[in-house]
């Protein structure tokens, strides 16, 4: 397998979508990355709860089983051998001309495989952040959803990528920080991690979930959900990002506070190698 | 050609889109809804404008003359004595992954033509709307532009559909109506027009576009652009939506108010009429 993915539709190796499709006229759908190491699905149990968590959101129907059915398809053929991403792209398929969805939709479930070259077992050096322009829009009935309709990390994604940070910090409309473009946000204060609150924007990582149910509790730490303040980051004795394939990434500099020790997220990040290997 | 719609990639007939693509991963990209009328496109300069600066604020290449070019060979195939409504739509093409887009991207131009049954020159009947649930997100730097992030107005449509309405009326964050799910909100006070200002949220129509820069100075109407309350909508003369397929419609009825009669509406049709006429 090469840089380009190989992709699943419905259980089928394809290279194309058949149109008229939601997804791409509305991002009517949801996704999830996935990361797949030593042929098998990190954290599995985590993705597959929030895609139902999102499918309900959305009123589609039920489809865990056919999740999971494909799911296992794709497992089969991968390379035990080789980490992978992989992205499970669901959409309402197709519809009549329109917003309304058609009443029994033909859900697809695409897969997509992309071999990782990098080595998720090894914590990443402290990433250079900036403060992106592009704000999270306000949406309760949205925040949290990993769905298709992802312009504002692309808008930071881009910011970033031509400032040449490693990462932008995302705010929301009030100026409190929120995430990363592809991640959550935890910062550490003595024995105490705080992360946004999810109420208007952002999505509900797999990684943060970990972290509040798992990293923390094992270490014994307190976990705050909060509303966070560009300050208070500053001032904090670490902050570090989190998502499926980086897994937990130290901030070594943040809008010219530089931060050179990151005790709390190294045994974080041990936690999360256990459980990878669980 | 059949309900189902005739689609063209790149100025070639296609069924299947080529995978990966960003409009479907993270709606990466932009759309226009065009009615076609005797062979010709409807305010067509309306709708170029519109997806221009919708290119600029994404960054997207500048590709005016591709547009038009796969437009004409559209046009050149399509059956003058019928009515069509033609969605063009614009994505970032294929990437590595992750939302950072490519730094030249090879960008896709997808039209597909659906033949509309209606016709497109008589007014519809008055409108019967309720008030959805779902609002319109607060995200100033997508404001105006058609992208296909369009989430809130499926939920908004699934809700409308549901109860049986003809149109729902959307607010936002703090309440205000702003629009329907398809379609810009003018409300008509003596001889004054007032609608939706844009900062915000919503998208910035081609028919309220038409109705704020022809028809309303055609007909000696003034018109304020502005923050609208629900209680100035029920007070008002007249209601009526605009969108490039039914042009301009009637409010009959929201939230327990009723409207008889629709002379300011009726009035601008006709302006709106000439237009597509000349």
């Amino acid at each position: 397998m090469s840089d380009a993915p190989a992709i699943w539709i419905d259980g089928r190796e394809a290279a194309t979508l058949p149109l008229p499709d939601r997804g791409l006229e509305f991002g009517d759908g949801l996704f999830e990355t996935v990361l797949v190491i030593g042929g098998r699905i990190s954290l599995k149990n985590f993705h597959v709860t929030r895609l139902q968590s999102g499918l309900a959101t959305l009123q589609f129907p039920p489809l865990r089983d056919r999740v999971e059915q494909h799911l296992d398809e794709v497992m089969a053929v991968l390379d035990r051998n080789v980490n992978y991403a992989l992205r499970i792209t669901i959409t309402r398929g197709s519809g009549p001309r329109g917003y309304a969805p058609p009443k029994a939709p033909q859900v697809r479930v695409i897969i997509s495989a992309t071999q990782i070259t990098g080595d998720p077992l090894t914590m990443l050096a402290p990433a250079s952040l900036g403060v992106s322009r592009i704000r999270w829009g306000t949406q309760p009935a949205l925040a949290g959803v990993k769905h298709l309709n992802r312009l504002e990390q692309v808008m930071a994604a881009q910011e970033r990528q031509a400032a040449g940070w490693d990462e932008a910090l995302m705010l929301d409309q009030a100026g409190a920080p929120v995430s990363v473009t592809a991640g959550n946000l935890f910062m550490v204060s003595g024995e105490t991690l705080v992360t946004a609150a999810l109420e208007d924007c952002g999505i509900a990582g797999t990684r943060r979930r970990f972290v509040i149910e798992r990293g923390a509790p094992d270490l014994g730490l307190q976990v705050q959900v909060a509303t966070l303040s560009l300050d208070q980051l500053l001032a904090a004795d670490e902050v570090f990002y989190c998502n499926a394939l980086v897994g937990l990434r130290p901030v070594g500099e943040l809008a010219g506070k530089r931060w050179s020790d990151q005790p709390v997220c190294s045994r974080l990040f041990q936690c999360y190698v256990q459980e990878l290997h669980a």
